[in-house]
């Protein structure tokens, strides 16, 4: 087995470092070192500040073998990549007549007179010994430069100028100087268990994966009403990964069972949709507290219009009643959020869509709303089909937005094991 | 002026490092810390690796006073970040029995059966002289460590634990030990325009504000449907902040006009229920390719049941002449995705649920469906209100779950743009 290369990320900008901007190319640059098998051990975001900037690529250069940039190779003084990382390499900079020429080109091409701004010409400084990774889409030529232990690489920050040249070394010099084997994924996807348990329960199986050759890694990870275990293989061979990968998968089924609601990195919507074609059936939503989200989230999934008929949002008592029928006596004997509520409004969407299954969602997403009996939080779903009505109820902790996100999930997920059980 | 902190933030967890998973957090602590005039000055992302993290987090405290970490306090092995801190900072871990207890009784609560899994019990190590900051809404509390030089806090991953949690040290002993001229930001949003265009509009402002004393920073930034001006100011008095930044605001309006959708933040689904309360009006919707979504961003808002009545999905050609009264002949004549049929889903909501404002949306969000005519991403949207009705036909691009945004988009700024004028 070849060595495994280790990589570091450097998002670089001020704007980075503000509450509202997100460092998003990160994400393209792991796929893309993740299929030479370099595992990226360390992400970074620096404002344009010399200082902290070559003092976290000398950290970085220590720790791995690719150092990866994006960002800060624009033509203002606020631009600072180039200049400090040939200065942490102790590599001078001179202008390339040919990047200016080429810069001089594309302002008279864009339609820009002469003469182009000084500034520009700060794109044209390249650092001894480095190679120019051509920009196809903009004016920031990328940069190459490989040390004995390292390899350096600068690349510009807009995606769509990031992209094709990453793409370009991944193909040419990156696989050529650090190809390994293959770092190959699957996500698995748990619903109905909490975190700590599930990860007890899978223990015996992770002390399994770790004996084996190769090792099969898991990492495990709660989100808002579902479980996440993410598996990976280090292997020369796709075919075996995907064995050993598909193995693991079994074993983690085997031990929890149908929460395990997919082993192929889908939503819960898609595999709702898969079940109700696989079984021919049509589905209507009738949806109080949720408003609309349940629906919203399964017509996220291209073709539902093959299931989903209709759905109603009824967001009072009398809706209830004029749209789906809800006896006011039921509403005035047991409240809007009851069994007996959410029971009649899936009996009342699913007979007037004409559909097989009708879904029914009542509750009190907060902030207001809540009793002593009947919390904030308080959600019932029912799901009304040919042999089987089953309702329940559920008590979600959090503000407005995550009791309707949890509520759609149960919603999806009660959906999900009677389609599944095949009554 | 005070002395300027700054902060380091770590996320740590190896799911931020595939190609899947972004860190969201730290825009979150970066805007608390902006409020008590702290700068982020380095953002990092560290796997579950006990080695990597240490050295980031020595290299981070020579650089900053503040240290945050979200992650990796969780009751599994791969939860490292409790062990790194109180091994750099060289303070032993000891169980805390209070929180011990406490996290029994919270298994108990929750219906779960005893024992508590025995990992559970790392959460209760607190390191030497650290203080324990309580978490309501999950099993891991947080932790503050105060040196001479540096504080160090961990807090959990998740972002409705954290979130309270930080916001209550903001208020509390983050202000005492280090309050300096706040950093006062402000969120304008954008609607209708495209971001090259509104920054060279707003160049002219700019230069003004650079020059003003004290400077307004601003950053603009292109989402999906609308664009974001973030403006700031650091300062002493929270009133010459907001009277600057209320000034500039009224600059950009002057320029932009009712583009300018907020000057406080705010989502267009508050923007527009505000507006549908001050006029006194009710709303119904009637959905089609935005499969409800444009109703579960309406009830997104809490109080919304004061003004949205009902909302019909009807993915079906059938359900939307059942529901809605759309005439077949229309359908036939125009196609579903046509100004007529919008009209008609629109008046024929509105008149079903008896309100003042009907709105309908019909589309092709995609992949297939599309045509020459009418490609995907084709979406026309129809408000119908007493003394106006107006039809608008748009062509989005993207995926289908783009097109489904910008459908709800530009449906609620229609909206919007009707209310605020009147009629």
């Amino acid at each position: 087995v070849s060595a495994i290369h280790r990589a570091a990320i450097f998002a670089v900008g001020s704007e980075l470092l503000t509450p509202s901007r997100v460092d998003t190319n990160s994400l393209f640059i792991t796929e893309q070192l993740n299929l030479l098998g370099i595992d990226v051990v360390l992400k970074l975001v620096v404002g344009d500040d010399r200082d902290e900037l070559a003092r976290a690529f000398r950290l970085a250069r220590e720790r791995v073998s690719l150092v990866v940039f994006s960002g800060g190779l624009g033509p203002t003084d606020d631009d600072v990549t180039r200049e400090v990382v040939a200065g942490v390499l102790g590599r001078p900079l001179a202008e390339d007549e040919g990047i200016t020429a080429a810069l001089r080109a594309r302002f008279l091409a864009r339609g820009f007179p002469p003469p182009m701004p000084e500034n520009n010409r700060r794109q044209a400084m390249v650092p001894a010994g480095a190679r120019v990774i051509t920009n196809a889409n903009g004016s920031a030529p990328g940069l190459w430069i490989d040390d004995a232990a390292n390899v350096t690489v600068l690349l510009p920050g807009p995606p769509r100028e990031l992209k094709p040249m990453l793409t370009a070394l991944v193909s040419g010099p990156l696989k050529e100087r650090f190809a390994g084997a293959a770092l190959v994924r699957r996500v698995l996807r748990i619903a109905g268990r909490i975190e700590s348990q599930t990860d007890e329960a899978l223990e015996p199986l992770y002390r399994g994966w770790e004996k084996s050759t190769p090792p099969v890694s898991a990492t495990i990870l709660a989100a808002l009403g579902q479980i996440e275990l993410d598996l990976s293989v280090r292997t020369e061979s796709r075919a075996e990964a995907d064995r050993m990968l598909a193995a693991a998968s079994s074993e983690v089924e085997a031990v929890l069972g149908e929460d395990v609601f997919t082993t192929r990195g889908e939503t819960l919507e898609q595999v709702v949709g898969e079940l109700l074609v696989a079984r021919g059936l049509r589905i209507a939503l009738a949806e109080s507290c949720t408003g609309g989200l349940v629906t919203s989230r399964l017509t996220d999934v291209p073709g539902s219009s093959r299931y989903l008929v209709e759905s109603v949002v009824t967001y009072s008592n009398e809706s209830k009643t004029a749209n789906l029928g809800v006896d006011p006596a039921l509403i005035a004997t047991y409240g809007a959020v009851s069994d007996q509520v959410a029971r009649a409004m899936a009996a009342g969407v699913r007979q007037r869509a004409r559909v097989e299954v009708g879904v029914g969602v009542t509750g009190i997403a907060g902030p207001d709303g809540g009793s002593a009996e009947k919390p904030v939080g308080t959600v019932v779903v029912a799901v009304d089909m040919p042999h089987e009505v089953h309702s329940r109820t559920f008590r979600f902790i959090g503000e407005r937005q995550q009791v309707k996100f949890q509520a759609s999930q149960s919603a999806l997920d009660m959906l999900r094991r009677m389609l599944r059980r095949g009554t």
